[in-house]
């Protein structure tokens, strides 16, 4: 079986629509290859998994993403920068120190990079 | 001979100036490498490949970058939302289910990536 | 020891801040790594390396990283087309004439790509 698998790099608020659009795009698309798929978001970005912002985030289109296996990541740097506590996260949201050498290392062990 | 194969991702219209200035500045520094470039464009990028938009494209570039061997690649899905029909596409374009998965499985063939 | 390395990829002057709060960040959370980081400028991104800018930019941050090990490169054809004179560029900063063939060959060297 085709293995495909992929870090999407997530910078600004207002990109989540378009990141989580191309996400489900490629479950849809992939759907007999082996996917891994990690959304890592760092700066602003990490604004929306914060539950206190509910009504920004749709957590029903991330709760099913995360059932179907996508993994939703935090940069706990950003985190601090923007004031939020790592209990207010939604629940299935890893937190990793930096978002950046997550997206190094997941590259070097053979991860595409998409930034959307 | 040095082999060098990359994807250029295209999200936004107004990028496209920055995108072929880069495309042909790789053409120009690669005159003596094995070069492969696919330009693969999602989201509201694919209006550039429409050939109702005759203003705004710059055809006389895009056709000469193509006859260097430059692949142009449109996302079907980004196609789909945006009420794009294929036979309105520029003749040299090529349609794929979903850019996503182009840009991974090009990523997991060797190529390396770039989001101008 | 584990390597890491990474190329990152800066088009716009906006950007600056958030690139080298990343490059810092990769540093302060990759001290046991053996680790190679480059930043490369190209389009408008070129301006930050000119003396002339003094202003603008934050020359310690700068030299700190760089005598960290930090490797930062203007694209050629960038500050042409920006009319900047090599002389007046800033001492460590290393030119080439493509910024995307170095982004290319960097990844075919097994380097990871962030474009933040």
């Amino acid at each position: 079986m085709e293995e495909m698998k992929v870090v999407f790099h997530i910078v600004a608020m207002k990109k989540w629509d378009l990141v989580l659009a191309n996400v489900s795009n490629l479950l849809e698309d992939a759907q007999d290859t082996d996917l891994k798929v990690e959304v890592i978001a760092n700066s602003a970005a990490v604004k929306y998994y914060d539950t206190i912002q509910d009504i920004v985030v749709d957590l029903n289109t991330l709760m099913q993403l995360n059932e179907k296996g996508v993994r939703f990541v935090a940069c706990n740097n950003a985190l601090n920068a923007n004031n939020i506590e790592k209990h207010n996260l939604l629940d299935f949201v890893s937190v990793v120190p930096a978002g950046v050498s997550e997206i190094v290392r997941k590259q070097h062990q053979g991860y595409a990079y998409i930034r959307p």
